[in-house]
Order: structure tokens, then C-alpha cells, then sequence
């Protein structure tokens, strides 16, 4: 048995080249007891991996080159040797970017297709879904009547972040590039108001769309749209600071019109939190209440979810590509042949 | 009866000048009914004083030009319409930089000069004691074994946060400038380790001091001190912000080696909680705790308190330009003449 993998073939400068990885084909190892054979379905891909491609300090060890590239993954079960995963059983693990694994069982969660389709064990009601829950109700604490801003909105962690503002009862807010996701903002994901970053007007458009100011910021990009939304902060306002995709691809400093005396001026004059986070840190204490709740939401409806799917491994690094600068609309997943 | 005032005659640019302000003395109006005439015994000069003389949008409404320059003073009474206030009491009130005046009964506290001398009412049983006393326990929450790090720590409030965290059991690093400062921190007030931020080996020396990172960085000043700091702080460290003093007097944003992309990726990647404050926020929920631990923490000696004073109303604005660039050691005070 064989697996095609994309493998780290250098830490990539800046945009991540083609040349950056090497796509190889091996044998698997022999099965072993207490393993399962997996075939991947469906590879999640996320901005969090191009931290891991770069050896500067982070919260994870990086990889090394010669990895495969790391993430979750949706698998079919073709084989096992133990009793409770068997052949079919679509299961939830973290074998990276290829198309088989031999893994511990013991460290794949199985799916139930009939309680919600399995790719969404990536998105809403996965990693990103947790991140939004966690970060906006631990961190962010919206109250009724607040206004939450999100940007990246159309991904799988601002669409939930502004979604579930919503069923908290705040205003949400949401800001995203370009004229179709702005629509899909508000007809389809019930933001109250969508901003299009790329708008010439769009410093004009969120001071008209946030007139009492921002109470929650979810920071998941950075760059001028996140010091934009800054200035609006007010007193006693929360930035859960969840991610900096504008700058994960930077080669040198970004700019910053707004500064570090200047954003410190305004987290001391307006008695804001800031507090960055990685959603490990609350999977020992919110994930019970994120399964029950999250269910209940996409059950009813209150929280919807889109989904970007781009057929094929060999597509795989043109969609991280894409993920970085903001090409997709919702969860990008590469999907596999059956 | 007469008051001699300070009044504020232009907003400074960059550090203030004597031109800035005027001295004028004018007749006080007729006490009325339910009010105390007061003589000025201790003014108390406090950084966030800069902050009012900016047109700068901060946390409260800048002093208009003319107005005697704010600020809380330890007062003794001299007539009064009231029963519970008799000529000779002494009292905490809110003055200004100015040697007498007239005000509503209610806005005075007595002070009982057998319980602790009344000048610190204005420094460690005070506003300076209440802010790191609030920001330290409430925001920094130091666990025992921790590393806490204050700069600006020979003045009143860095010197009561490195001794309240020493009460809770962390390990205290003090950063002041000069030879002077640094021996009283940990001769005097306690401090494991001081650090001259003027040593050209300072960056070294941080490092050297802070094995095990740093867990609550107390921000007082901002500027290459502080930015030192945050690059040592641990995962899950907070940094309650109480002042930037470095900033205060600056006319064109600061320089920034680490700038705020950097800063955001440490919020980031080491799950850190930034949190600006200004103490009236925790004087509804903290005033109690803090008057009865305080006070006994003073009298048993685990807190210990030092005092900067300068005679005479005519040499408040010579003392205050001190305050600003570090001249000070301990609570600057200006004492009148009895």
C-alpha cells in the first residue's frame, strides 16, 4: 500500500513557491496492532499552517524540511485491527497533506455522517468553529446590543464569530474583499452590516457602520483593516487577537500607519483587552458546551457555514496560495477521489 | 482671603515649559453653607497630569486653558460650615495645584494623622498605591513563584507593585534609572533584583535577571524599556498598562524597534493579555480590600513607601518636568508652608 504525500521542500521567503514542497509517493509501513489504514477524504487547509513553514519562534514547533505538511483530515477507515473503527467509518485525524496514513487508532475520532456531513468536522463544527466560539464567548464576551467586528469574515472563523454574536445578541459587523462575499455577508451569514476592504470609501463605511463605536474586535488578519477598526475601539472594549494572516507571508516588518506607542495609547486611554490566544488552550473547558451548542446552532439554523472544495492533492498548494491572500469564501478543503 | 493658583496657559508642546503656565492669585469666593475653606499642605503631582494638558482625545477631558491645573491634595481646614470638618482637620480633597480654596464639604476626606502620616494619602495609601495594588492583583494576578517586572519602579506606584507582588510570593524585578534608584530597590523596598535601564548592558542584564521569562510586565513607561520587557514574556503572561510615561512628553510617534506587527505577533503566538486601565475602574470593587490590606501591609513593613519633596507652590513646574523625565525618587510631593 502507497501514499502520495506533499512533502516541505524549503521554509518559504515570503508567498509560498511551488518549489517550497515536493509531492512523493511511498510505501505505508505494515499495519500494526492497534492501527487503522486511512484514505483521505477531505485535507483541511488553514492559515496557521504557514507558521509551521517557517522556523520563527512560535507556539509550535515547526516543520522540519522533509515533513509532510501537517493538518486535520477527514479519512475513510480501509482497514483495522481493532474492534470499534471499522472499513467505511469515516473518522476525524491529523495525518497532513496526503492521501493515506497508517495511524494509532486511538488517535482518530469517528464521524457520524448522519448527524452532520463529515467535512464539516473542519470547519464549523471543527477547529475553526471552536476558535470562533471560544475566542468571541471566553475572550470577546459580547452583550446584547454590542457591536462585534470581524474581518476574514467569510472564513470558516468569522463567519462563525459573527454568527454567534448574533445569537448573543449583539450587532455583528463583518468585513471581507470584494463585492461577493460582502454580499454573501449579509443575504446569506446574517451579518447586520458587510464592509469590502478593497472599497476606497471603506474607512468612511466603518465609521458609518459602527456609529457607537466597537465593543468586541476578533482579530484574525492584521495589517491596515485591523488598525482601522482599532480607532474604533471603545472603552473597556476586548480584541481577541486570533490571528495576523496580512502578515504571515511578510518578509520584513509590515507598515503600521497606526504604530505601537500609538496602539498602546489606545489600549491605555480606553481600557482595552487584548489577548491572543490558540484554541488549544480551551479544549479542556469549552468543548462540551462548543459540541452541544455549535450542533444546536447549525441544527436550527441560527449558524450557517460555507464551504470552498478544490478537487485533488496536486491542487493543494495552489488553494494554501489562494487561503493566504484571500481568494477563497468559507472553508477551503481539498477533497480526495473516493 | 486669597488663593495663589498655577493655572495652565498654553497646552505644552513636547516637554512643558514655565511660559505654559501663570501664577495668579485671586480673591476666593464667600463660603456658603455646607462648605469648608481649605489650605494646601501637599499637592500631589501624578504623570497622568501631562495627559490633561493634551487636547489628545484620552480617558477624561483635558484642562481648558486657564484652568488651575487638577490634582488631589492633602489639605488642612481652616474655617467650616459644617459639624463633622473643624478648623485643624486634615483632609484629602482635590485641589489643584493652587495654596487655598473653597469647595463642597462632601468632596473632602478626613484623615486620621495618628493612623499613617497624612502625605500618604497621596502616594502608597493613595491613588499611586490603589493603581498598582488594583492593576497588579486584579489584571497582573501574580501566582506565587512568578516573575514580575516593573519599570519606573523607585516611584510610587512601581514601588508598590514589586512589594505587592513579593507579599503574593512572586519574584520581583525593578527597573529604574540610575545607580541611586536602583540600590534603594533592593536595599530599601525589597525588590530580588534592580536593573538600571541607563546600562549600556541593560538588555543583557534583563536576561540575565528574568531566567524564566517573564509572567506580568507592570507597564508604566512604554519606550525601549518596555519593549525589552515584552520580548522576554511567557505564554499566558499579562501586562496590565497603567502608563507610558516615555510617551508622554513626545511631540511625533515614538520610535519603536519592535513596532506593532511584532508586538501583535507576540500577543499571538504567546497567548498574552494586554490590559489597559485606569484605576477609578476597580474603585467601586477594590477600594475596601485594598484600604485594610494596605494599611496593614504598611504597618507590619512588607510595604515600605519613599517620598520625593519639593518645597513651595513656585517650583511645582520645575518638580513636575522632573516626574516626567525620571528626576524623582520615591511620591513627589510639593509641600506649603504651614
Amino acid at each position: 500500500m502507497q501514499t502520495t504525500q506533499i512533502r516541505l521542500a524549503a521554509y518559504p521567503e515570503g508567498e509560498p513557491k511551488d518549489s517550497d514542497f515536493e509531492t512523493v509517493t511511498v510505501d505505508l509501513p505494515e499495519l500494526q496492532e492497534g492501527e487503522v489504514l486511512l484514505k483521505a477524504r477531505y485535507l483541511s487547509l488553514d492559515p496557521y499552517m504557514r507558521g509551521r513553514m517557517s522556523r520563527a519562534r512560535s507556539y509550535a514547533a515547526p516543520l522540519e524540511i522533509g515533513d509532510v505538511v501537517l493538518g486535520q483530515t477527514v479519512c475513510e477507515v480501509v482497514e483495522s485491527t481493532v474492534d470499534n473503527r471499522r472499513p467505511g467509518d469515516l473518522v476525524l485525524a491529523f495525518t497532513g497533506w496526503q492521501t493515506h496514513a497508517v495511524v494509532d487508532a486511538r488517535h482518530v475520532r469517528r464521524l457520524d455522517p448522519e448527524a452532520a456531513p463529515p467535512s464539516t468536522a473542519l470547519g464549523v463544527l471543527g477547529m475553526p468553529g471552536f476558535t470562533a466560539y471560544a475566542g468571541l464567548l471566553e475572550i470577546g464576551r459580547p452583550a446584547e446590543g454590542e457591536t462585534v467586528v470581524v474581518a476574514a469574515a467569510a472564513g470558516p472563523v468569522g463567519s462563525a464569530v459573527g454568527q454567534i454574536a448574533k445569537v448573543k445578541g449583539a450587532r455583528a459587523v463583518g468585513i471581507a474583499g470584494g463585492e461577493e462575499k460582502v454580499r454573501l455577508l449579509t443575504d446569506e451569514l446574517g451579518f447586520d452590516v458587510a464592509l469590502d476592504h478593497r472599497s476606497p470609501t471603506f474607512a468612511d463605511d466603518l465609521k458609518a457602520a459602527t456609529p457607537d463605536g466597537v465593543d468586541v474586535y476578533f482579530e484574525n488578519v492584521a495589517g491596515p483593516v485591523g488598525e482601522a477598526v482599532l480607532r474604533r475601539m471603545n472603552t473597556y472594549g476586548r480584541v481577541p487577537v486570533c490571528g495576523l494572516v496580512a502578515n504571515y507571508n511578510a518578509t520584513s516588518a509590515p507598515d503600521s500607519a497606526l504604530g505601537f506607542p500609538g496602539f498602546m495609547n489606545l489600549v491605555l486611554t480606553r481600557s482595552l483587552t487584548v489577548r491572543g490566544f490558540i484554541q488549544d488552550e480551551f479544549v479542556p473547558t469549552h468543548t462540551e458546551d462548543f459540541r452541544r451548542e455549535m450542533t444546536q446552532w447549525v441544527a436550527d439554523g441560527s449558524v450557517r457555514y460555507l464551504e470552498d472544495v478544490v478537487d485533488g492533492l496536486e491542487n493543494a498548494v495552489e488553494a494554501f496560495r489562494g487561503l493566504l491572500s484571500g481568494r477563497n469564501v468559507g472553508k477551503l478543503l481539498v477533497r480526495l477521489p473516493d
